[in-house]
Order: structure tokens, then sequence, then C-alpha cells
């Protein structure tokens, strides 16, 4: 469900970052036929995520250690629970370590904190998801632990995907012309959303046929209007300042998404250590 | 204050994660000739930095921007303060702007957390320093925010200081054999940290001459102890789960550092946004 | 229209890939002092691309040329017309010539094959499009010579859109229960593709409700079926073995889309050349 | 035969450009237990190439796929021959199946036009050789290939050989002042080669003592007497615009090297394909 | 005792460097089927270093060698003894045959003129260390060597400790609050070194609280009297100009460091060569 | 004369290897505004090489520094004497001295020594040149400066030319064959050489038509016996444990080349440094 190969990359860099010129301490005190065995455990409830990356971090120190998930990616964990088991070299297992764990800790951060939103809609259809406004570097990371917490993603980059902002269509002289130039120019595959900021914008936005349009920063009357016009001939998202406070209210004017700029840019980590044993 | 030549590499990283095929909306609509000016601005209060980490990304994005600092990096700002300007073709304001706002908000967000620990320590000698727990791949700029926001940074990484666990002391049999087995090891501008889970440990610490002793999730009396025992000879760092609500009374115990892993791993970013205009 | 901070690397690694230790001949002979000005002529009729690239080829071999084109990309030109100029250090330009020439000749070449197809369905609604078939590492480029010869792009890669084939319809149970899995799975902004080899699948793909429809290898009086039967639900792909002298009667049958392998896999270079004077 | 170290390289490029943000199609709908075997087929008579390239791809895609070749680089195939045999978990065949026909087909592409040269020639002593006109990033496969079909290369770039062009021998003030400066400068493992226009320049070349001499875009005539005039004493290479066609009667005038542009820039893909079974 | 996932990085280019285009002499005369078997002899007496890096070497070339070390880092060797065994396909034998002995000679020629210093300053409590005159990317190899040969290091780069220079200290008014003004910026885990060309500058510094003070070119006499002053309260690092003939001199005034460029700027390469079974 | 596109890469890369988390020295004290003047003074007579290699460090260090070289490469130069000057910010002056340093007192060294031999050649024919025993990373830059120093190179790496020792000889069967089956597979403008051990082997070689013959350790009347059959025919090196010493009367012999591998594996740096003023 990761693309490992890309992943690879991320991680052997993070490790680089962490080991500077090398783990002087346990070079100092432990040769690699010191064994050590940790079981990492986490203290607070959520949903975990990012164990395949804390696999690769494992892996990826010379000369590399073994490591058993006991829970899989996107499982509602409790305070205590293990979630993992490693072994092998110390040296390596201490190298990995805290690479391991920021990557872990981030990731189920934010499948917590998405979980957290989604729980809050579930009597409704919309659907939480995320934003461009990820760490620079773990785009595809942190958008992978949106899913794992039961999120959807919003487009990867600038290049998959057309969001037409005011800007775009002031310049093309309405929304009609910016999506006939637009549809123009990129992929067939591609889907053209437009952000409409009145109630008039939706009508323009749906009889141009696009294929999402996302409400900016309207009232819940506003949102219960547009989904009733939209009526299905394009996907609606809410988007704007939704705080999980508000999130069920903007979930029952029925919008079929609610994207969430935080789940990914304030994201509290979830509390997981190593426990050597 | 911040090694550009790294940094260049992390946001061009940053632009083509972001940026993929290209900017389908931008490339559609606008021509280079179209220009864009706009600005930044903040909407909550808080404490600026990554100012020329954005410059870098506006700059980067062929054929570049133009980019104009209000206030430097560091600086208290108040909800609806303008930061900085940009102005330059509308294709490139677009293209580097998300980038530019994820590396400011994460940062600013860093320093505004850490200058709130810092304003409750004041009245005392500790400084509030940082830990590994950063974003993996942004350790240099994870650190920087915190010395924008009034903290002190503790090691690099792996190689450029030493931390005895009590895994490494076990295993060397002592703090005293730890201590004198890595000062073989490693290079002599390296300073030797470690940690003490008791007063036996702090005063044996002591003894064997570490620089700095960590005082791992004693109790404020404890910590007073460990304070007055040391008594200068090493600094004294106090760390383990200290939050906004503790961290005034263990100041008061006369540490001269307290470590706070959330001024990294659990960043609310600060709100700020580019306004064409 | 051109990603030039992604292309930036793709030129800088055919430069160093072609200049190897250096280029030893100039290096003998020629000074930085020593000047030349050439001019990029074509010999045969066809559709200019690559212009920017190549111009990015004479900037990055130090210390820079100053290139001038003389039409834009897309530009019909005839056999023997100047297509650019360039002025700059001997050394320089010599050293770019091969690279830049290399670039201009395929993406010409491919803009040009890409223009006699659509020349020949001009009077249909069909577009011709590309696919996946472009040479390892120049993606971007070939598919933007695509855009420059008229035709349309299909999806970047595997992660931009989803094109459910036979297998994947067979590991599912079938177009829908496929549809409804990927749905489930994908971000919110992507299209989804299936290949249909009947007429029966072709209304379970409309029926599942699917963004584009292919007809794999079918006849001509099945794809005017298909088209007929789907009216205008999902846009219609014809796919499979489909050549210059064919391509009408496809268009005719109604179909949006045509894809073409060829136009990236088996390119004829326009045949360009720089001239020194 | 071939450098798989910088091979590597190469095939893990093309594959993060083609898997993207991942393979949305299989992730959704397979799991790694889902296990795929599939046959590589050739639907066209010609000369296979990059089967370990082929190999490579399917390895590189975690976790990896097993890969049978069934005939080796270089042998020619009929049309509907298998050439190779893949097994592994179905997303990994998946995600490298189109990188991996994509190098096949077109390095078989390259190797079959070589061999169509080659076979004309062969009463003769010519060999027919490759140039620098070769797609950006390729340049090791494409020669390769050109091996494959049973040509020579030519140099790989300009750092392992001189080539004096007329811009060379003008600076220089004639043939021998040029070879005598060059032979100064390069390494003294290099070959020199002249360019030569007229028979009075082959003369001079060869008297200058250089290694190769390259008659651009003579005569036949000129050629055999180009040819009788040498006599052995260096290596004559004809070149310049010479077809299929033509490459015969160029190869009777008794030259030693014929260098075709066309062999890598102009290549029409081997058509293979990829069955599961 | 090596950061071996950066080594890897190193050795991957030394052998991309190398190989250039493959390596034409054994492609054309083996096959993989083609075994040899190979010692590694030094042909001088000497301490070896590096041995896992040349191990890296013989395993990084396609398809991979067996490494046998006979002796371990740091090890006395003399002249004709056999330091390692590599077996595997002849082409990867001889195709990372010159870059393994490339590192192995110039680590072991740092080791064992480092072991030369050690060995004059042996009955004082001075350590000889290195600087950061290493080869442009070799510094973490470069020191590694160094502590084979019993040396000490200095700090990795300009990132992990301080040193004051007579312009830093002009600038900043002196020892004094140039030490309080980085104490304020740097990690709290960095040392600061200050260099002093004058006994009143040594007691400066000392009072400054620097943890290292450096001599910078004094006598004898004066380096006598600074030890005597220091007295333990900070390092004393004797610097400039410390040829092998004057170390024991400059060891006998007490001081705790020496440190010598030469032993990384100016290496004979230890003589050892592989020999093929 | 050097490619500087490449050497871009490695003094990149050299300065990121030096500056690490950054300069925190300068960077505490102080600010861009602080400039400084610096001159780059020789110590020892010698020949510079590596000035383009110190002017681009000290551009790459932002934001970049003003290089003026008073002398060209390959300049025989004084104790004493300026060989450039530097100006610009002191914080960027200062980060890329020890780096700028590096190279130039590494390449001068390699041109002093170089120069040294071929000084004591000079009445004779013979060139002097190097190996492929550079340091790992520098092949390029080691080699620029052997010929700075009046010396020739020999081939660049494993793939542009051919030298065939006895391994390669006992596998084809012979001299003969050997060459035989290498001109069939490399590149017709690649160059052959063979060692021989016996003037047996010379003749050998010289009918198998080689390009070089390499007189592998032989004795000076066995030289000159090899130089007076070959008369001419091909190019004559010799090799094998050649010292300043010996270096003359195998000139004497009459050979073209005389290898030393000590030019770039045993290189005493040339004394240079900056002194600001």
């Amino acid at each position: 469900m990761l693309n490992m190969l890309a992943v690879t990359e991320t991680v052997k860099n993070a490790l680089e970052e962490d080991l500077g010129a090398g783990d002087l301490t346990s070079a100092a005190l432990f040769t690699p036929a010191d064994r050590g065995q940790g079981i990492i455990v986490t203290r607070q409830d959520g949903i975990v995520a990012g164990l395949p990356v804390a696999e690769l971090a494992f892996h990826l120190v010379p000369p590399g250690c073994t490591f058993t998930p006991l829970v899989s990616d996107g499982s509602d964990v409790k305070a205590g629970q293990e979630v993992a088991r490693v072994e092998g070299p110390l040296p390596a297992v201490l190298g990995a370590e805290r690479v391991a764990l920021n990557f872990l800790q981030r990731l189920s951060g934010i499948a917590t904190l998405t979980a957290s939103y989604v729980e809050r809609v579930k009597p409704h259809r919309a659907k939480i998801c995320d934003t461009r406004k990820t760490v620079p570097g773990l785009r595809l990371l942190d958008k992978y632990a949106v899913r794992m917490g039961g999120g959807a993603n919003h487009r990867w980059n600038l290049g998959d995907a057309v969001l037409l902002k005011d800007n775009h269509i002031k310049a093309a002289g309405g929304i009609a012309p910016a999506v006939a130039r637009v549809r123009q120019a990129i992929p067939i595959t591609t889907k053209v959303e437009a952000e409409a900021e009145t109630l008039a914008q939706v009508v323009e936005a749906m009889e141009a046929g696009v294929d999402i349009i996302m409400l900016d920063n309207m009232s819940l009357p506003e949102m219960r209007q547009a989904v009733a016009m939209v009526s299905g001939k394009a996907l609606v998202e809410a988007s704007g300042g939704i705080t999980l406070d508000r999130v069920a209210e903007v979930a029952a004017t029925g919008v079929d998404l609610i994207s969430i700029g935080a789940l990914t840019h304030s994201v509290p980590a979830l509390d997981l250590s190593l426990e050597l044993i």
C-alpha cells in the first residue's frame, strides 16, 4: 500500500541525518556480537501507522535487525500495548531506534488525529481528507498515515489534479472558460476541482462540468444549499478552518468531503517507545 | 545562522515533491508574463522562523521571484501582521507558495512553542533545549527554529556527542568504566553526557568527569538535591515528560537544562498564509 | 508548461553523460575566449519541440551560452528553416551541442509524429493521446512533446490514475466490485478507467461509474456500438495497434480518445543540426 | 558485458518515474500474497536485447520477482517466441512490467535495426557503428544494444576519444597542427580521429598520423579512392546520411567503418509484451 | 566503528568512477563463470586499515565476491604478510580490485604514519590527533584510519565544535566575550577551543572557561609554561608545523594533544597488492 | 581544461562534508556584513594546481566570494609568493577556506611531484604518466594535476582503454587471441595495451598489433632491447616501482612512457595557506 521503493530513500536519508559521523556511544561500548532485543510499546491509545517504515529503518542500519510487527498499520492500540519486536546486533538496534520512532510517532499521530475526525462524522456520508499541508519531504508518508486513520487523500501534488482558485478564475474570465482551458491542457485522466465562494459560483462550476466543487469557508446553511443544488453531479468538498468541534455539523450538511489541513500540519506525536529487554 | 548550502537541497526536494509533473493549473492559465504580488500574513500571534527558507523556495521555482522579509526570524509577530512580500511571475509565486508556507508554518510553530516554554522559565537559569525527536529530513531546520524561539540545541546526531544510557552503562560495568572507554574512542572535542536515574548515579557520573548529567524522570526534590551535589562541576539536564504546566517548577530546582521532545515532535503549525494582491 | 526544475536535473545528467572526463578535443584547441555562433536548422518539415530544453543545455555547460529561440515549441517548421541561434564560448557551444540536439531531435520527432495522427482525425472529436510507453527517464519530456504535437496526455504514471485491466477485474470478481474497492483506496481527485474487451464489459463499466472506458482491440462496429451505448456517460478510449492508416476510421466511430504507444516508443528523430557561422 | 552497477541507478530511476506515488490499482486490489506468473513474448521477428535490464526491474520493485530468461541477449527471435518468464507477488510483477518492457522494446529495437544494417554489409569488411545520437540518459544501454545487434561502438562520449571537425582544424591552422596539439593534451591511451571533406584532407590526416579518418559525406568514388590512399595506415570511417538502401554500396568501397546515427535516434520498438498466465 | 551506511555511498561512487562504461578488458575475455581467487598482501611493514571498506568494494561489484580478512584493522603487519583473501567471479574480483586497493593503501598509509608519531610520544601523556586537512570526500575514512593508527580525532567539521581563531577573537573584542557569545549560540553539547599565540592569551582563554586551548606555534619553553599555568583546567593542544623529528620534545612539555595536519594531507600509501592465485 | 560541471558536484560535496551542521564559530560571531579579504600564499616552492577548484569553493558557500587568481594553474611558484586573493563576507571566506586549501594543497602537491619526475627525464623522449592509483572520488582532479605538472595521463578508468594483464592473456590463450577478442568487443576508438614480462611477449604483443606495450618490471637492458625491437610500431611504457632516483636511467632506455603510481598515491601536500588581511 506504500511505494516502498520511494520510502527506502526517505528512510536512508533519515538514518544518515541521525547517524552523522556514526553512533559514537555504541561504537565505543558494543560490538556487533552484542545482541539486543526490544519491544516497541505505545504509551497512549491511538491508531498505529508506519510499522513498515520502522522495519525498514531497522533493516537499513548495517548489519540489520529482525523486526516483527505485532499489529498491522491502521490498528487501534491501547496504552501499554506492544506493537512490534526487534532483535539484532545492539549497535544496529540502537542506531535505528530514534529514526524508527520518529517516523512511527509522527505517522501514528496523524492516523490517530485523522481517526478522531472520522469518528465524529461517522453517521454521515462525508469523508475526511487531507491537503498539501504536509511536512516537506514526507508527503507520501503523511498521506499514507491519513489513510491508515480512515481518511481519504486529496491530490498528491500540483501535477495530478487541477484546483481552480479565484486567481485562476479571474485570469480566465470565469469558471467556465477556466475549465475549458485547463481541460485542453491537462491529461485526460485528470480531475478538475473549482473553489466556490458563493452559491452562484457553485452553479457556475457545476454547469462547467467540474468534478469537485470546493466550498470555501461557507456557512452551514450555504453548504446545505450547495449540496442540494449540486445534487450528485459533482463531489462537494467543505474546506476552511474546520475543527474537531465543528466537523460533525459540517458533515451533517451532506457534503461529500471535508478537508482538514491540521491532519498533517499540526500533529501531536503518538507516544511510542522502544524498551530493551 | 543556517547552513544554506544544505538547506538548498532540502528546499529543492520539497519543491519537486509538490510540483510533481508540474503545476497543471497555472500552466494552463498563466504565462510567465502574468505577474503576481503577495503578502505573507500571520493569522496568529507567535514567533516567526523560516523566512530565509521560504525565500529560497520562491527563488528556486524557475524563473524565480523577489522576496522581501518584513521582519527577521525570531521576531514576535501579532495576528494580522505582514511578515514578508513576494513578487514575480504568477506561475512561480503560486508554484512555490505551498512549500514556502509548509516550511514557514512548521518552523514558526516550533519557535512559538519553544518561546512559550522559555517564557515560563525566565526567572531561572535553566535553558529549554531540544532532542533528536525531529521530523526525519528536517533536523537542521527544526533545531534552528528552536533557537529562534529562544531555546538551545542538544546534540545534532549520534556522532557529535555521547549520551550514555543504562544499556551502555551496564555493558561497560558502570558509569566510570563507560566514560573511560568512550573518552578513548571519541574525538577530543566531544562532550560526554550520562543518564542518571538515582542520586547515587549522579555522584558516580560527576566523579567520572562527565560534562553533562541527565536526570531521568526524577522528582523535584531529587532534582534539587542533584543540583546541589553537582554544584557546577557538570551541567545538569532535566528530562522526561516535562510539560508546559510543570516546566517552571522543574526550572526552579536549579537545573541548567530542560529538554523537551514535544518542541519538535508535537508542533501546532503557526497559521500563516499568502494573500495575493 | 514544463516543470523546468525537474527538467534541469535531466539535462544536467545528460550533459555529464556526454562530457565524460571533459571535451578532450575542444579543451586542447580552444580557450573560453574563442567565441562561436551557431544556428540550429531543421532539414525536414515538422513540428519543433524542446527548445527550452536545448536552451538549458547551452546554459548549463560552464560558462554558458546565449540561446535565442526563433520559433516557439509547437510551431510548424519547414526544411531549411532556422529554429534557434546560440552564441558563446566555443568550448561551451560545442560541449552542449550534441545533448541539445539529442533532446531537440527526439522531442521534435515525437511532436511531428503526433501531429501526423492528429491531422488524420481532424474531422472527428477524437483526441490522440499517449501511453506510458515512453523512454525511461524522459516521461515528462516525451509527454510534453506529445502536447506540442497537438496530442493529449494519458496518465503520468501508476500513481495518478487507475486503469483496471482483466487481472484486476478477475481478482476483484468483476468490474463493479473492482471499482468500488479502488474508489475506497485512491485519492478523491483520481479518475478510474477500465478496460473492456466486450460490449458487455462496456455496459458493466459504465454502470460501475468509471470515468473512462478503454475499448481493447475492438472491431470498428463494436467501437461504434460502444460509443452509442456509453453516450457521453464516460469517456471512451480506443486502444491497441492503431496505425496511421487506420486511425481515421477509428476516429470516425465517435470515440473520445485514441491512444497510440508508437507516439513515444517508435520515434523517428526530426533531422535538426547546428551550423557554426 | 554491461556495467550493472551503473545500470542499477538507471533502472531504479525509471521505476520511480513510473510508480509515482505508487501503483494505485494494484495496491487497492492485490496483496503481496497474490502471486502472478508471466511470459514475455515477442510479437515480431528481431534480435532481443536488454533481458538483464528487464530482470533488474523485476528484482528492484519490492519485494522482488524471479526472472528467468529463455534466450540470451543478441539472440534471433521469431514472432510468438517466449523470451523470458517472471514469477512473483502480483503487485511486483505489475509494478515492474511497463518499465521492463520499455527498456526491452527499445533495446531490442536498436539491436534489430542494427542487425538489418549488419546483414547488408556482410560480404564486406565494414563494421556498422553507432554515434553519440543516443537518448539522453541511456548512452550505455543504447550502445550495448548496438553490440547485441552485431554492430560496433564509436566513442562513449567527448572524453574518451578525439574527433577533429572543421572548426577544430581551422582554429589550429590545419590537421597536422591540430593533431600535434591534441596529442600533447590527451591521455596516451586515447585515439585521434579527423574528419575529412576532401581527398587532400584525407592525405593530410593520414600524414598527421591520426588513428581514424572520417569521410564526411563523400561520394562513392571518393570513398574508394580514400580507402586506396590510406591503405591500412588508419581506419577509414564513412559517415553522413547513410541509409539501409545505400549501406551495401558504401561498404563495397572498402571502408572499415560505417557510422549510422539512426541506429539510436530513430528506433522502432520491437513489439514485446508480458502475458499473465 | 565505522558508519557503514555512509561509507557505502563513498565506495559505490568510487566504483562508478573506476568502472566508467564498464571493464572492457574483462568483459571481452571472461564470463561470470570464470572464478578467481586472490590474496591481498602487504609489501611493507605497517598498520593495516580499511579492510571493511575493501570488503564493501568487492561486495558491491555485481554479482559480488567473498572477502575474508585475515587480520583486523589496526593490526601491525609485516612485509609479505597476507591481510585478506577474496574469491568470486573473475570480472567482479578484477572490477573491484583497484578501488579496494586505493582505499586500503591510503587508509593503511594514514594508520602507519599516525603510528609512527604515536610511537615517538609513548612515554608522555600527549595524544596525537588529526585536523580537517583530509582529502575532500574522505573525511570519515581518513579520521577512522587515524584512530586505527592509535591517534585521536579532532572535530569532524565546522559544525560539531568551536575553534576561536584570532579573527573571531578580534571581532568579538577578546577571548572572554567571544566565548560568551558562542556559548549562547551553540548546542549545549559542544566544546569550545581557543587559539592562543601568547601566554597572556592562554590565561585569558583559561579564565573564559574554554574546554581546549590551542598553543599556536609556541616555543617549547612557552608550551611548558602554558601547561603549568593551565594545570588541568582545560586540555592543552600543541599545533603548528610539528614534524616526526620534533614531536617527542613537544610531547615532553606535557601538552595533552598534538595535532598534525600531515597525518592526512601528506600520506605515503602503504604498498599493498592483490595477487591472483 | 577541466570538466567544471563534474567538478562542481565534487566541490559541493566537499563543502557539505566540512560544514556539517554549519560553521558554528562564524555564525555566532560574524554577520554577512562583516567582510574579509585574504591572500593565498605558498610557503614552499612548487607548481600550483587547482585554482579554479578553489575558486568554485569560495563561490559555492552562500552568498559567495570574489576570487582572483594571481597565477595560472601549472605555474612555477616560489615560497612566499601570493597565488590568489579572495574577498567577501567573512562567514563565506572562512566557510570555504579549508575546503579550498585541501583541494589546492593536494593538487599542487601532485603537480609539484610530477614536475620533479618530468625534470629528471627532460633530455629524453619519455613522458611521465599517471595510473588509476588516485584517491577515490578525485580521479578527474588528480589526473588534471598530473597534466599541470607536465605529466601525461594514462586511461581514465576501466572503460576507456584496454590493458591486458597476465590473467587476461592466460584466459585467452595468448596475447594474439586476447587482442583479437577484445578488438571485437570494444569501441573502435579504443586503444589496446598489453603487459609484457619477457621480450618474447614484447614481440608477441607487437605482432598482435597492440597500441601500447607495458614492460612490467624489466631490467634496463631488457627495456633497451624492447625499445629497439618495437622500433616505433607501438608505444612502449615502463612500469613498476620506478622511483625519482631511477627514473632518468629508465628514460634513457628510450621508452615512450614511464608510469608512476606514486604521483597520486603518495602525495606530499604543497604548503599553502590563507592569510586574512
